[in-house]
């Protein structure tokens, strides 16, 4: 849709002088997500790869579990000021024996548990949810191979590479090999995109994968990483309390700080061969 | 509160090695902000300055427009399995002459206008809701000023030294000089807090001011900023197209990849003052 950047002129300042020039800048915008014709939620992201986003989300937010319980999912007739559709409003048709989801179904994720708002409900509620636990997978990567990861990613970054601006997700097979990478302005979408775009392949539960993301590793990323079943979580930077705490729930392996070949590993250190 | 961080084992792996060592972790917890006890939102949070957190949130979501618009704010009596209150849920009274907000408020920022879920209706609903104009404020800021901005923020970034987790959002006068420094697991509670306290000092609108992020700037990032009426806000990283639209339609001045003496200016560069 040609819409992943945008360019615009910038002043370029330094203290050898200032130039102005035009910039690439990653592109933003809304997309509404709607499930039978109503509106669930809005998430501000990159356009493109919507579809797969819509069903990431819907997956890791628990309203399906399959591809199947989607029968189908299409932008609907929303028009500008000048009468183009904007391609920002994605509705989806469930089958008809899958039950809608409640309205603010993200926010549920926190607040379904007797013990009031924290961290422990947090933690419940996930697994209340959860369709594919990701705790009994027993396969195993080599920490030379989660060395290698960081560098497969940039290299498949294109937008990052031209803006700066975004967040990237891979998919990868415990050998290594990339199954899958987006990109998003937004962490999570970028997350959701990846997962959407395995489920649509047939791919999920996503046993013997592991999932690599380009920031910091948060309670919401690794929840995302249980709904399916993906069995360990990678990531650049730092993980918060809460997506250490999840991921030991979970029984699911999280690795922070993953850069050149040393890493931090947090849970589920099982599924890790160390270096010889 | 003590929570800010909390510690736990980690296993470091490189090649020259592995060793078990105790790690400092970003707390993250979630927090439900109520009004007039009706839930409005939850958001995952780094707890402490929460009081802050929920006035900044409700100021820049256009629920207040002053600290006297909010009667009281204080923790409920929300308990864990334990009979402890968790301290995450804070419900905030409004004075008698305040409306109640809609549910779904931050939504409606995408949603408002006649032309359906776009940019351009992003940009229409903040136009809408901004009490406090940034366009006309005179001020301006020297490059060499805003270049040593970066060096002042992490001096005061004093979890993210230990943990290397968590976004900071800092205001400074135009001449430097730092007002407040926040920090948070998500960089829009961060803004949120460093907004909510200049709010509840009284010094909203926050005419001669800059905002510093440690991240990217996205469209809410600026909508957060137009909505204290603060005139420029600056980022380490990239800014999205949609906030460089925004920054334009608002009047205001936005700077990028703000790195040592370099940065890029994306809008309202005559409050800029180049290097001589």
């Amino acid at each position: 849709m040609g819409r992943v950047t945008t360019r615009r002129p910038v002043l370029r300042l330094s203290p050898s002088g200032a130039n102005r020039r035009p910039d690439a800048l990653a592109a933003e915008e809304p997309l509404e997500i709607r499930v039978n014709s109503r509106p669930l939620a809005v998430t501000m992201r990159t356009p493109g790869n919507d579809v797969e986003l819509t069903h990431g989300f819907l997956l890791t937010e628990g309203v399906i579990g399959s591809r199947e319980d989607v029968r189908t999912a299409r932008y609907c007739d929303s028009l500008d000021a000048e009468g183009r559709n904007t391609y920002n409003v994605l509705d989806v048709a469930l089958a008809p024996d899958v039950p809608d989801p409640d309205p603010g179904v993200e926010r549920n994720f926190y607040t379904t548990s007797s013990c009031g708002v924290c961290g422990k409900a947090a933690l419940d509620a996930v697994r209340l949810r959860t369709r594919f636990s990701p705790a009994a997978d027993p396969c195993v990567i080599t920490a030379a191979t989660l060395g290698r990861l960081p560098a497969l990613l940039r290299e498949e970054q294109k937008v990052f590479a031209s803006t700066g601006g975004l967040h990237a997700a891979g998919l990868f097979a415990v050998d290594g090999e990339p199954l899958v990478v987006r990109e998003d302005i937004g962490r999570h979408n970028a997350v959701d995109k990846v997962i959407g775009a395995a489920l649509l392949a047939g791919q999920v539960p996503l046993t013997g994968t592991v999932l690599l993301v380009s920031g910091r590793a948060s309670f919401e990323l690794v929840q995302k990483a249980a709904m399916a079943g993906i069995p360990v979580l990678a990531a650049v930077s730092a993980p918060s309390s809460l997506a250490a705490d999840l991921a030991d729930e979970q029984g699911m392996t999280l690795i922070g700080f993953l850069r050149g070949d040393s890493m931090n590993v947090y849970s589920g250190q099982n599924r890790v061969v160390e270096y010889a």
